[in-house]
């Protein structure tokens, strides 16, 4: 089948999918009544039916499985909090306005979606064109904020709405911004992961475990991002439930009693230098894929295995499944390494857990910004 | 014994307990590493083992069991929704500054706290001052701003830690404030309540539910509230998980198919008009408090009943749990009628679940707002 086709029959499977669910109230746009607030979605009774057996089946197989401990701390978080995680500086988006509406635009999406348009639909673009296109897409995350702004001025590209001319892209933070307590002098931040809940009571639960290493911490919460421009349904959306779950090992001794369990699991992997080279997701042992250093240690490993493990039981097709390792451009401001699950799905390969080594990053920020 | 000394040995006790939570970390108040937020907790490993089973029980005894319809919204809420919600305009303490660090109080607490303190600390007090002061405390929540603020000046009372003059009271909103999407233009608020997202979707539930009355709905997530002085542990907090049901009756006939199963409880109840005349509560069958218009209808009745149930399955002592019905005076802007589960602890009988009538309410909030 040509790719056209292909990407036609994808959509329209989407929309049949899409009107089913909506239909049923697996999920509702927000706030519907009053025209709804992009990014945001209730779910419906068969949502929370499903949701909440996904949640429970999740404690059972991290938390209860593997003695983890769990925490729940509240989202409203002070900006001291998130200033040393590096949030209040690095958590951004570079944002272009519409200069006459003021309507705000992701600039990597439209030099994305330009690029992509013009490769896909322009019959007579010059191959030298076509090569610097694909150039651009490739080194997207890379670009500065003025080398964006250079590529958008330079292709012409205007408010895809309008056709109105766009500013100058500049960073815009994604947290919720707030103010705690009656006086306004506390800033404060919904949060936009669990995680530091779980690093701010790192001393506590090191104490409850006796003062040893290693041990994990898990939390289930609300995570909140002021997405620019949110886009493909649930996928990227301005709230979300998040599950996570943070491993403290000794950096001289990352071994993990219980991964001989899982060493012989195999399934797709694309580490970073296959995907430099332009090869494929292959089948890798696991155990392998440790002793070989593709992946850098065994409790790494043995979290991507539990994680196979959770979404096969679950039900994901394992050929559907691959563990996709971060490009050194792609990773969040506080991943040493990072290792996506990704699932196929109609619109392409889709990031669904994250898995990063953090390395002493939040713990060190914390213990800096205190001393 | 005495009072006084009973008195202490509660706050001896109480003290005992608090210690014991927290050193096994029950909870821990959050950001305690930057020196906390007041009114902010995290739920350690066993308190979240408590939570979630709390919370598993709730959905069996309530959604299941029931048939409810459970939905999911975000937290994070347009303004027009609260507006015609009321909560923009009605959603307020009564707020005092210190004139001089500018630290904010509840008006009504200090004025509290002064009568009481008053009351069992000054064994001179004149036998008419100490019931002017007994009237004060009774007429506490009727008391507009400029007579609160009369009180305040006529006591000379002043800032409590620092005993500077104190501002004049004025209404401050109690919810977190934030902006939706990048633009600036979208104020929303975190939500101080589930039910709205409920009330917003009451005609996709309706239809889902064959276009029949009645039918419940039900939601658990949480809920923010920007407490002026926040206190009393985890009582009154700044964020908190709230697990909400909403029944939608034919105003014509508010009977309930279920209510024989609960028609034969006997429980403590404190109606109104006993309160008003200084009797205590007393048992009373749900049957007869109903038949005789104590309680309005049957399904206010049967959801009390079934209130009853899942507190004392959950283990509360049912001598220390009564329904009290609000005063005219204490109820919420939504309110037709409202009954409070009070259950007895060290800090004397505190609200734990609150079933309100809110009749039509809501709806036409919304109604309106819409036409």
């Amino acid at each position: 089948m040509d790719p056209a086709q292909e990407a036609q029959n994808r959509e329209t499977f989407r929309q049949a999918v899409t009107n089913t669910l909506e239909r049923r109230l697996f999920y509702i746009p927000s706030f519907k009544i009053y025209r709804g607030v992009a990014g945001l979605y209730d779910y419906g009774p068969p949502g929370c039916a499903v949701k909440s057996n996904v949640l429970a089946f999740w404690r059972q197989h991290f938390v209860l499985e593997e003695n983890m401990l769990e925490v729940d701390c509240p989202c409203v978080t002070p900006e001291v909090v998130l200033k040393a995680s590096g949030h209040v500086d690095k958590f951004t988006d570079l944002m272009v306005k519409d200069e006459k509406t003021g309507t705000c635009y992701r600039a990597d999406h439209l030099l994305k979606d330009f690029c992509k348009d013009k490769l896909e639909r322009d019959p007579n673009l010059p191959a030298e064109k076509a090569a610097e296109f694909r150039h651009v897409l490739a080194v997207l995350d890379d670009l500065s904020s003025e080398e964006l702004g250079a590529k958008i001025k330079e292709y012409g590209i205007t408010a895809p709405d309008t056709k109105n001319p766009l500013s100058a892209p500049y960073p815009f933070n994604l947290m919720f911004q707030t103010s705690i307590g009656p006086s306004g002098v506390s800033p404060g931040y919904m949060r936009p992961e669990t995680a530091q809940g779980i690093f701010v009571n790192f001393k506590d639960l090191y104490y409850y475990n006796g003062n040893k290493l290693p041990f994990a911490a898990a939390q289930i919460g609300q995570a909140f991002r002021n997405e620019i421009s949110p886009r493909q349904g649930l996928l990227r959306v301005r709230e979300f439930t998040l599950a996570e779950i943070e491993h403290f090992v000794d950096p001289e001794d990352k071994s993990h009693p219980k991964f001989p369990d899982v060493a012989n699991l195999e399934f797709l992997m694309f580490p970073r230098e296959d995907q430099v080279a332009g090869r494929s997701a292959r089948r890798i042992n696991i155990g392998e894929a440790v002793a070989q250093g593709v992946v850098n240690n065994e409790t790494l490993g043995y979290f991507i295995g539990r994680v196979y493990l959770f979404l096969t039981h679950l039900g994901i097709d394992k050929d559907r499944l691959r563990f996709r390792q971060h490009l050194a451009n792609e990773m969040a401001h506080y991943a040493a390494d990072c290792w996506d699950a990704e699932i196929e799905c109609s619109y392409g390969w889709i990031e669904c857990v994250g898995i990063a080594d953090r390395s002493t990053y939040d713990l060190r920020a914390h213990t800096v910004r205190l001393t």
